[in-house]
């Protein structure tokens, strides 16, 4: 193992269940080699619907290829399956004693250069290596299922391991592409379940007092908290609660309610200066490298990202953003007519270009201008009748064939929008030219000319649109009829101006 | 207010602090006016940078034009607020006397019609409406910071709060874009506030105790759980752990964890089986219209949305993503010459089409075919020697016209591979022909004609490119000399075939 680069070994898992088959896939779909022990009957299924899963989602994370797939054995014993492994990791049931003769057999086969990471929710690496011939090599590697999507691993030593291991453990878990977190003292449960725990123990009590649903509590955490926390965690997001004036008044004005009868259990540590200043500078520590208004954009512009990410697959948070565009549909049609102007290309869409449309030159990327230039069509086609409806049962249209220039850069939160001017339409065919323009100046920034077709949804051929379609098209064409040809219309690509 | 369709209207703000504004700025945003009374000073300015943000992300989320702007005002009394409200809103700080005498205020200058929602996080309804003159009007409707982003609202209403009330309430904040959870029996900090409590004494105590720092703390949430809880909560995850054999099979694993020392609170229901039966009853009324296997794909893939829109933005987990693409090119680089091959165009990214490419006819969207192609470019650029130091200090290459033909359709989860044809290099320009193909037969699935301009990160200017990058280029190109030429080169859109 180096620290740059890539290097790839062999992974012994003992254990295959959910935890040990995602471990198994995340080793395999990274390069690694894998050899798998589990007793139980169904373990070689079970791992193999995960590594299923892990292929669907674990290599859309990355934007250049994998390495190759390793290879995943299933070994008859846990003597097979470390022999010449590079990393061992134990993802057995919660039971100390099975743990402890897990350790024992391994240490057996393998030499004490060879690390063994546990996957134990609760226990403290002292207590792993109770009983073993050598403790430096034995460590806790905490994963969240899914284990090959989570990047998060608690890395937690003892007194006993050395700093070492610790180190090479981190490397190792970085380059499968986890993020690993010291633990910097042992304690049960490490941090992360801890706060599980104590949120599952709030939700036991509030599904038996009829409070809430399970339903409800999910919904309660994934429309709002949940979102916080998928991108800043829990000081962070208070630290902006806090606004200008920082941590420590947040904690002056939050700190009262903790003695609140808001949650079943009240032991809390009291808030002496000394622990208010202590979460203040460690706060600083953490996020004074920006500003509390820089924090809040930065906070806005990944919620935008989560939310939208939602909104594509149609889940969650995102269904909340798809029923609010259905009514701002409602409210937008049936004044097609009010917006038919024959002395000007129409005006479509009014955008801001997003912080995440930016490359690496500062400008909105290429592509970008494609996903405008799409949604403008969508808009015409909702326009002239094309509702989900239409699409679902009769047909839609197609992009046969495009011709785009970029003219001009646009950088971030600089507003644009796009224009249409309907160049023909017949009963197949929509031939469109598109303008995407700056909002201050007018200024052309890039052009696209379309050509669509009309594609049934039984046949999958060109045929007819329904002549209400074919209409409202015309009208448009009719209108946009003595508008001057854009110049790009025709071009092909290297054509001398 | 009607159930269908977009309605506007007035909204009193009654303390404009950070809910207060964020209130202010979902509904003006939604085109409500709004009269917001707060007598701090520096009210104007505060509801003004909220609303600053507000503006800058906000209409990211919708893909349809917001309605106009509202206009916001700020008024000198309560009363000028509330006159003529359509929907009055409370967020004054946790003192139930203030609120008492807020609510008294603005009874005097209203109809017992208008709604008035209170922001409070620990207060129930029956605590705000003593002493008032109508309680059924008075309801909590509690939001989440950053309110004009995040969606969920808790709605809670006392015995004294109307049905009618509730159901008013949720439809004017599901008209402002937000998913209203109605609270079925009242409870200090209701839900939402219950969990965070539990999570940040938890937290308190490990800051304390130094096991963990604030920003470790953080990481161990936004790199684990949280990226969880944004798409399902706690039990629809857990569903997920217990596997095939259900909800009821998680909690008789889990169960017993609950009595282990993992928090420092210890207070616990009994787990009878009543209170199973009710747990694992709600969970399948939840989840059960998916299997296991359909949840754990749906999760995957929210997971895989979330995680890419972190790594756009380079910001926690999507950071972990981007460090780990740095090792995969770092292996990748260096084998160039080992990719050209005279006798075929160089085939570029091997891809799965994703969930969220996805389009309403069930095939790959128009501008993701764009993205492949901008992806492919960019390596491209990297495969002849343009870095990220050589586009941060020198120039890089830019699009300055394309031509794209769609020729057949593919769907979600299919394997593609796009490939690349030098057509021809020199100093200043590359001149490109990408096909995308799928993997299974090589069928062509649409093709892309592309020109770029080599442009200085100084002047902004096209200018001549470093030479390695222009021989390495032109060693592609006279590899690709005798290659047929592709037919689509040169076309123009609409152009005969």
């Amino acid at each position: 193992m180096t620290d740059t680069g890539f290097k790839t070994g062999k992974a012994a898992i003992i254990g295959g269940g959910v935890i040990g088959g995602g471990w198994a896939a995340r080793f395999v779909l990274n390069g690694w080699h894998v050899k798998i022990f589990d007793p139980h009957p169904e373990a070689e299924n079970r791992a193999g619907l995960v590594l299923e899963n892990a292929r669907l989602s674990l290599p859309s994370l990355t934007d250049f290829p994998m390495p190759p797939e390793g290879k995943i054995t299933f070994a008859q014993s846990i003597k097979e399956a470390v022999t010449d492994a590079d990393w061992i990791q134990e993802s057995v049931p919660e039971d100390l004693s099975l743990k402890h003769k897990v350790i024992s057999e391994i240490e057996k086969e393998t030499s004490d250069s060879i690390l063994i990471g546990s996957s134990t929710s609760g226990f403290k690496p002292s207590e792993l290596q109770i009983g073993a011939k050598s403790s430096k090599r034995i460590l806790v590697a905490h994963p969240f299922n899914p284990v090959y999507l989570l990047p998060l691993v608690e890395v937690v030593g003892s007194d006993g391991t050395g700093a070492e291991a610790l180190d090479c453990a981190c490397e190792i878990l970085r380059s499968i592409g986890m993020q690993p977190l010291i633990v910097r003292k042992e304690i049960e449960a490490h941090i992360a379940d801890r706060f599980l725990e104590a949120v599952w123990r709030e939700a036991l009590w509030l599904v038996k007092d009829d409070i809430a649903t399970t339903a409800e509590i999910d919904d309660a955490i994934r429309f709002g908290f949940g979102l916080r926390w998928a991108q800043m965690g829990l000081f962070e997001t208070y630290r902006l609660a806090g606004g200008d004036e920082g941590m420590a008044h947040f904690i002056a004005q939050f700190g009262p309610c903790l003695s609140s009868p808001w949650t079943k259990l009240m032991d809390v540590p009291d808030l002496t200066d000394e622990l208010v200043d202590k979460i203040a500078s460690q706060s600083d520590a953490q996020s004074a490298n920006y500003t509390i208004r820089e924090l809040e954009r930065i906070r806005d512009r990944n919620l935008v990202g989560i939310l939208r990410a939602l909104k594509e697959r149609n889940w969650g948070a995102g269904t909340t953003l798809r029923d609010f565009d259905k009514r701002l549909t409602q409210a937008d049609s049936s004044d097609m007519s009010s917006q038919i102007d024959s002395s000007k290309p129409m005006r479509m869409l009014d955008l801001t270009v997003l912080p995440a449309w930016i490359d690496y030159n500062g400008h909105m990327t290429e592509f970008r201008y494609a996903q405008v230039f799409s949604d403008t069509c969508d808009k015409l086609l909702m326009m002239i009748g094309m509702d989900s409806n239409y699409a679902a049962n009769i047909g839609s249209y197609y992009t046969a064939e495009t011709h785009a220039m970029q003219i001009d850069d646009v950088g971030a939160d600089e507003q644009i929008y796009s224009t249409m001017q309907l160049l023909m339409a017949d009963s197949k065919r929509l031939h469109v030219f598109f303008r995407l323009q700056a909002a201050d100046d007018d200024r052309i920034l890039a052009t696209t000319e379309a050509m669509y077709l009309h594609v049934g949804r039984e046949s999958g051929r060109v045929c007819d649109a329904q002549s209400n379609l074919i209409e409202n098209a015309k009208r448009i064409a009719d209108a946009h009829a003595d508008l001057p040809q854009p110049k790009a219309m025709g071009r092909h690509v290297g054509q001398r101006k």
